[in-house]
């Protein structure tokens, strides 16, 4: 961004970001979740007592994901480092400088796990105007992610790169662990024809896959087709796939500081290992989410960002706190109906759209609130000049002042109606402090499975659609879901 | 966008709009809220019965409602038409042709029922690519909301524009009806300073304001100023504003045809003013989301559209649904916590996302998917050639298809879970079927003010957080709300 700019609000380059580090951390303050701020729609405090039921029960899951980190699905803990690490960063890194200089253009072709955390980093960590900024002021290529398959707007994306750059500066980042993936597929086969036909038989140099690196359909087909690939490592899940080279590719080839990102979760892994409940904080957003959740009526889990920046990331938190744990059957094959809804939200936007029902209707709802301390922006203040009485208390103060008492006034309304509500404090938005909050995430979600006694890391009620879908698309072997959906779905009367 | 183009997904351009009308309704299909297609779930078709309670209730609140549409807060109801309409469209329409050719950028300043119908109406009726194309192609200025006050977000949005056409051509929009918002006054303040500071004494003509046209702060502000204004019009509350000039400008400004909106809202509210539940599709709605709401204990509403276009009107829905019927008191002043959370979703998108949980968790929803019949794309075929056996079935299909077929795997799916859902459908996505589809969730949420027998119109558990924000930053007279904040949320040592 041009430094001349408007004299406002504009970036400060004047930090060294190195020197941050080890930086302050995320921090989570959660006493609006407790009785003494919410009455009884809160915890008790006795009941996080470090000697209690509940903090000795933490321990022992702290014990047993020490046990299992790096094998089976717990596979994702150790993406940040170790061998993992050094196998994916320089094989990235290597990537990147080969594509970055000559992309004007990244469309990642990926859905659910293969796009979210695509689009999250690249929201939190690059300029809202990003994709409109020139080649040069960007340094990087602009960025697509196409997670469905609507006509008009892979057509748009397209015919936009056509004209902007063109196909032979646009490089196609396919992701898909199988590549069976309907929309996934779909996409790949109308792109891989489009280059074909746009720039001959180099056209595999614009493709970049991420993919099993053994086996597979998509597999198959790069290993045909002789296209560059990057792994889906095995044993990792879409939905805890961001930090590897699923989410790490396109971050990089925009020019997100991807080691600050690992190192950030790396920090934050350590912070979690601890088998103290009171200092492991995903322990402790884990325990608050699923006692408030399963014993105070709360199964509503809203993430509301003060910052525009971070509210793509709560889709991302969307689908892992979803998909991981609303489950039909506990371990033991009972019934249970688990799962909490998350819903996303944004300050202050959402004050003027969600609070009122946050606050008058029904109490079901535990609502997380993220704070930046420090926006990085020059801190201009609102000028004065207008000469009106009843905005004068706005003159001198700044966007970021507004936006922090804005939260800390809801936060304070919320209370008033007994509405548990806990605030992740982010120092400042950059590349380590995003990876902590992954992690955080993602580790929550480990404890948050073995608390509810359910398999985290399955999501066996996506098959029938999946297999629905084969069927009314007439894929062979799938006949009998048609005849199922169509017999199910016959036209009624009740429409109007 | 060029003719020309990829040949796969491009809009067709053969159609004459006009000749559409009286075009196929968006229609409503409950078969899957009943209890033959979801058993217990669901409620008995001789629940909706035309001789039955609830039908000849219904009946009774669509008297109501002929009674006191154009009066009160029931004004809105005549804004598609007659006097209103008159007064309103003309005189966009002249701000439109001054302003339009010499305009490069739009930038609203606005939040909740100031923004989110402005965002929605862009999102649905405008290429996804707008910002992005040339002044040409766009043939209107990129549009900018602004509807939070992210430094970092109001800073990059500004710094573009000042280097992309400039402030001269760069028109903002502040829309508040007092002009007290504090989010809206603190941008408004910042740019008028800037304005001044760069255009010199014309700066007024660079600013549309749309406030009361009588009184209040912002009134006062454009008197002195010279601000050429629109009016919010008298008892049009915010989240029922968007077919006032609130709306229509920016849409306008677009090119938006606003006419075929209003046309499209009052074909809506004739449908809707019938008495026979069965033929009232805004009483019907209500009906189902108010009795699965209650009865059935299914307090979230997910609203899931099939298309990019339409996943930002749910954000519009939720203020409507959210605000106006989050209510902890009823009428006669007895506590009910009243109100359903909306949920905003994307098919196919989140089947990779919620599906999961969606099936198999809390059975307490109700998914309201809209479908859409003809993406009004060409329809371009998958392409042949890959040679792999799992993927042939998608060969010649077109990705409308592909979407399509996956939303009737998703509602089959989703009965085979038992969980209650209705489908929307669009002919196609065009100004005549979202002006319907708006009136048709306004007059829903009138309807289900009267079933929940609450006030729609309200908002006061709004007023608690302002208050704190002006006590916050330190406006005359909330001192005592600082004091109550900054008691309520000493620190603790509840934090790690």
């Amino acid at each position: 961004m041009p430094a001349d700019s408007i004299g406002l609000y504009t970036p400060r380059h004047d930090r060294d970001e190195k020197s941050m580090y080890p930086s302050p951390m995320l921090t989570i303050n959660y006493a609006n979740c407790l009785s003494a701020r919410v009455g009884s729609h809160g915890l008790d405090s006795d009941h996080l007592d470090p000697a209690g039921d509940l903090a000795r029960g933490v321990a022992s899951l702290t014990q047993k994901l020490a046990s299992t980190r790096g094998t089976g699905w717990e596979r994702w803990r150790e993406l940040a480092r170790g061998e993992m690490r050094k196998a994916h960063v320089p094989a990235i890194k290597e990537l990147v400088a080969t594509h970055k200089p000559s992309a004007s253009n990244l469309v990642v072709l990926g859905i659910g796990g293969s796009a979210l955390g695509n689009i999250a980093l690249h929201s939190a960590l690059r300029p809202p105007t990003w994709n409109l900024l020139s080649d040069e002021q960007r340094g990087g290529p602009r960025l697509f992610v196409l997670d469905n398959v609507d006509p008009v707007n892979v057509g748009a994306v397209l015919d936009f790169c056509k004209h902007n750059g063109g196909y032979d500066r646009t490089i196609f980042n396919v992701i898909s662990k199988s590549g069976e993936t309907a929309e996934t597929a779909s996409q790949f086969m109308i792109i891989r024809d489009l280059l074909k036909r746009e720039l001959g038989d180099g056209y595999a140099r614009n493709i970049v896959a991420i993919t099993d690196p053994e086996k597979g359909t998509m597999r198959q087909i790069c290993d045909a087709e002789g296209f560059v690939t990057l792994p889906v490592p095995e044993g990792v899940g879409g939905r805890f796939s961001v930090l590897s080279p699923v989410g790490l590719f396109s971050a990089a080839m925009c020019g997100i500081d991807i080691d600050a990102l690992l190192e950030g979760a790396n920090a934050m892994d350590e912070r979690c290992s601890n088998e103290e409940l009171a200092k492991n904080p995903a322990a402790m957003l884990a325990a608050l989410l699923v006692e408030l959740g399963t014993k105070k009526g709360k199964p509503n889990h809203v993430l509301m960002p003060y910052a525009n920046s971070l509210y793509l990331l709560a889709d991302w938190y969307r689908q892992l706190w979803a998909e991981s744990l609303g489950k039909q059957k506990d371990l033991s094959g009972e019934e249970v109906f688990a799962g909490f809804t998350p819903i996303k939200a944004l300050g202050t936007t959402d004050q003027h759209s969600q609070v009122q029902l946050y606050r008058e209707g029904p109490n079901d709802k535990v609502l997380g609130l993220i704070e930046v301390e420090d926006f990085g922006t020059d801190k201009g203040a609102i000028p004065s000049g207008l000469g009106v009485e009843n905005l004068n208390y706005l003159e001198g103060k700044t966007l970021e002042e507004l936006m922090n008492a804005e939260k800390r006034a809801t936060e304070f309304a919320l209370n008033e109606s007994h509405r548990p509500n806990f605030t992740i404090r982010f120092p400042r938005v950059d590349a380590h402090h995003v990876g902590e909050f992954i992690m955080l995430w993602q580790i929550a979600t480990s404890y948050a499975g073995l608390m509810l006694n359910i398999d985290a890391y399955d999501q066996p009620a996506v098959e029938l659609g999946k297999r629905a879908t084969f069927g009314l698309m007439g894929r062979a072997g799938f006949e009998e879901f048609k005849t199922k959906v169509d017999e199910g779905l016959a036209e009624t009367e009740h429409q109007l």
